[in-house]
């Protein structure tokens, strides 16, 4: 039996996903231009516009406050370079923290060199950020809050609600941007209710395809939200591109289905993630997913044992995690979130990143316990 | 018969394409993410290269001086914006024409915020930029000069061979990007014997998938190159965004298609393309494409006819063409790059593209200009 405990890394697109990327890829009538005039472009955008609806309404937003990427990277460097003004007016700053996915921390590089006051809020060992800190430094001149929903490598969630509520109070005139990537499909998400200004979302994460990604943006941050990709002018010239019905089509359809039975299968997956969590602790592993972290994910350090070398040992029995994040992993650094987060080296260096989905079943968690204490006392032979 | 005379807007994906998506999509063990440690991940990876490979040695280069991208509009604008230091050194030059794609004019409009000199070439009727002009300005202050190898909306050559020899005599240093998204799989194209530093591509024109473009550069360019997307630092820090191997596979296998046979096709739509000028002029249209322009493209006046009204008449006998480059034409402007080229408003208002692929037949040609007749005929009956 081979487990994928990788979901964070990224997903199996979904048979469904897989049989309509083939369908609108072989379609007769569906392979226009969305921008053509004649009837084979109006039948193409007829397709786009159905997906993006469909987007729209899972997510509690208007198809014009919504931009198709080609990953979630691209959508966060969007949010976070396009929506602040070029170069910035004196004294502006911008708020985050260093536990961000490099595709923000780089970002903030950039806006760093063009003349921003970058803040990084302190984090907590449970990866919370200190909002006594923020609420003491939000002001007229803060032009943008950047943070991320769960964190790709505990599955720590956000206080969002505070931060909004702190946003609204002291710097209304911030914007929120919230790298939601690996939240959706996972959580409910209602982007107004929520009252952030622009959320990132990554298709390869939710059991769609690689290489499609969502950024939404309140309209009326959208009206001078400055494209990254420009060109033809596609998206209201927010992005363009030629755009591909049937990527956005894949992408509402895995957003669909994740949706459905979200509660339930965040519920189940939590009693498999505590039953995971509990097995290992017996074990004397050191979980540092906090407690109320999304149990989708859960960082785990093994004392003694080089986090390469569980990750292999774990191969060789089909199953498969991580170390630290995907996109991170060949560089063989350890994990500056953990770092960050205040845990030492050697817990970071022993840490393994166990991420599951909905598809994840009581006997994969049993298995992998089980594979795992056997591992544990091969290594305790040596 | 339904008849698709839009090739240079989009393509209809090949079957062997469409399945080759199906299958990666669906393989039990093809889902990881190229960047993963474990076995999943290195078969993604694999797979990865084995499509890089396939492009570079289609390409006549190696797989590292290849990016792949979401589109054209991004490998445009990627080396644009990367190839060419950020601010401007004093006096730096930048060469181009006002004839190109508008991801090239607008990431040009970009350098000159930067501190760039952009000089546009003035264009003869036949497209050509002017070299006597070239050679004069040519000189130490060019970082680059950026063309279309093959005008998307004529059908017009680049004398490429010339803009390489003069930037080999008089300016060593300046870097040469071609917009070579109309040429490729039509003619072909071997970079390095080209010469030229920096080369941009898109699928969908191939009859790949839209969603994948890609950009060449050459390696000691490469090494200075910034990425446009930042993130996880995939391919070797040029693009980052998760890889998506059934994208670059899906590029792969409609290249090397595209390819095989490729002078033959050439050849005979040569003829097809002859056969429809001829047809066209007698009839009394104009056709703006120059004789030694690629024939996949044929642009033509039809004198008295608004270039929308023949659109519609020819869509209601299921023949799709283009007014403009498709992604303009719902801005229902007339066509810059037959302005820049000399033709007057009422001639540019009047003109329609043709666009075929090397899966146009004769009788598609004999029944277009069959229906293009009995519309002209029904029209000067009113």
């Amino acid at each position: 039996m081979s487990i994928y405990f990788d979901n964070s890394a990224t997903t199996k697109p979904l048979p469904e996903v897989a049989r309509l990327v083939f369908d609108s890829l072989s379609d007769e009538h569906g392979y226009g231009n969305p921008s053509s005039l004649h009837r084979l472009g109006v039948i193409a955008e007829s397709s786009w516009n159905d997906a993006m609806n469909t987007i729209a309404r899972c997510l509690g937003c208007q198809p014009s406050e919504l931009i198709l990427t080609s990953c979630g990277s691209e959508a966060v460097e969007t949010a976070i370079l396009g929506s602040v003004p070029n170069p910035a007016r004196t004294g502006m700053k911008i708020i985050s923290t260093k536990t961000e996915h490099r595709a923000s921390l780089r970002s903030l590089d950039v806006l760093a060199s063009r003349g921003y006051e970058i803040i990084y809020l302190p984090v907590n060992q449970e990866g919370a950020p200190d909002l006594t800190y923020l609420e003491r430094i939000l002001d007229e001149k803060v032009a943008l809050l950047t943070f991320t929903y769960v964190n790709n490598e505990t599955g720590a969630i956000l206080p969002l609600q505070d931060i909004v509520r702190l946003r609204n109070k002291c710097a209304p005139q911030a914007k929120i941007h919230i790298d939601a990537v690996q939240a959706l499909g996972k959580m409910p998400i209602s982007v107004k209710k929520l009252g952030v200004d622009m959320m990132s979302f990554s298709g390869h994460k939710i059991h769609a395809v690689k290489g499609v990604g969502l950024l939404y943006v309140e309209a009326n941050t959208m009206k001078k939200l400055r494209p990254l990709i420009m060109g033809g002018g596609q998206q209201n010239d927010k992005r363009s591109g030629t755009m591909a019905p049937y990527l956005a089509n894949a992408f509402a359809l895995a957003l669909e289905m994740a949706n459905d039975g979200i509660d339930e299968n965040l519920e189940r997956i939590h009693i498999l993630s505590n039953t995971f969590r509990y097995g290992l602790t017996e074990m004397g592993a050191q979980v540092l997913s906090p407690l109320d972290a999304l149990p989708y994910v859960l960082n785990v350090s093994f004392p003694g044992f080089q986090s390469e070398t569980m990750l292999h040992c774990l191969e060789e029995n089909e199953i498969y995690v991580s170390t630290v994040s995907a996109c991170s992993s060949k560089k063989k650094q350890i994990s500056y979130v953990l770092t960050e987060m205040g845990y030492s080296q050697t817990i970071a260096e022993n840490a393994i990143r166990f991420s599951f989905s909905r598809f994840t079943t009581e006997q994969e968690i049993e298995e992998a316990l089980s594979q795992i204490a056997k591992i544990y006392s091969q290594y305790r032979l040596f």
